[in-house]
């Protein structure tokens, strides 16, 4: 470590949290990655969240228990069918049933928690909405609104040490994300889009995940590893 | 149920939570109780909300393990030594080291979570900093931001459909929290606020919390059940 500087990264497993870890890892900042065991259905992403947290070469990953799926409430939760083969429009029309109630907030408010423990100066999380998928908690003036909770709630807060939520994809549209990827290096085959892979783990191609990773790669003009069924 | 309201409250076997969990019934709120087995060492206060819980007539009551212990870093989490004796001009001094990093924060996050599932009209936190104990996240002005951040947050608040964010005892003082839930009817020998019993569950009665408590029975003029140590 040269800058002394630290971070705790949401690592889903996918393209945007691993691009994001290593946009925050050539700013020099050491990370500690934080997944989370939520009763997600496509469980595949949190053996590449492992991958992607090796392949960065992370001191650190931490994979938190947390029972969401008792709640209920989302498709990718077990509750009802993920969508497939929906058209770019219906895709980027209002809030799909994929939607996880309060996912962003709580995973930010362990982050923070995590974060003001480790002394650390920022939380990376891979959100964006240029390819809209209509999920609130990936907004700006959502990251805004939490930045200022955290500054209150915290210790660290009052004593005016701030930590940062840093979205550094935030205004980045997929095919830019993964051309940013490629440059910094970043091997794309350890990560996982897919909402609902079947036994093997292989990707569906067909939920809303695998349509705006097909189409972010084939703008970005680069191969897409993903093995789909 | 009259109204047809209904409320996600934090309950953590205390009085404040039983107070404000009886103040959200009187406005005829159904009430869906929510404790964390976060790995305080005072674990004994998940049996105190239970029975608070069954007091209360609450037609659910979840118990969500949080594994925060892990991250270390708060005298409740065992790390290091619960103050005990101290003066009101000391617990009334600074942040204690009894402060759980981002702990409201995640608890009001998952709530808002369980709360959107139920189309639930709000989440109702006994937090209150009359007697100032030093928690930055029991103050107003987080309960403020993080309404803000739950709104932008969430599906129902792109709906304007507010799930509230409802401290009932924020400008209340112990004593008149004591005095207003004795006229609700709570039950406070059911409630209980050490942070470090002995093997028994008997209160130890000289850490901040016990000395609080004491203080407002006293000054409530009320007799405290607790069976001290």
């Amino acid at each position: 470590m040269i800058s002394g500087k630290t971070a705790v990264v949401l690592l889903s497993g996918g393209i945007d949290s691993a691009v994001a870890s290593a946009i925050a890892q050539k700013t020099n900042h050491e990370l500690f990655g934080l997944s989370f065991d939520y009763g997600q259905r496509h469980r595949f992403e949190l053996e590449a969240a492992q991958k992607v947290a090796r392949g960065l070469g992370l001191d650190k990953h931490v994979i938190f228990p947390l029972n969401l799926a008792q709640f209920g409430g989302s498709a990718l939760l077990g509750s009802g069918e993920v969508p497939k083969g929906r058209t770019e429009r219906e895709i980027s029309s209002g809030i799909p049933v994929t939607y996880v109630p309060g996912r962003n907030l709580i995973f930010l408010a362990i982050a923070v928690a995590w974060a003001e423990i480790l002394n650390a100066d920022a939380v990376v999380i891979g959100a964006h909405t240029a390819d809209y998928s209509g999920y609130p908690d990936c907004r700006p003036e959502f990251m805004d609104a939490f930045q200022r909770a955290a500054n209150l709630a915290t210790k660290a807060g009052t004593e005016r040490r701030l930590i940062r939520i840093w979205p550094p994809l935030i205004n980045m549209g997929k095919a830019e994300i993964i051309k940013t990827g490629a440059e910094l290096g970043v091997d794309f085959s350890l990560t996982f889009s897919c909402y609902d892979p079947d036994a093997q783990g292989r990707a569906c191609g067909l939920c809303d995940s695998c349509l705006i990773r097909k189409k972010g790669f084939e703008q970005a003009g680069m191969a897409d590893p993903t093995i789909y069924q």
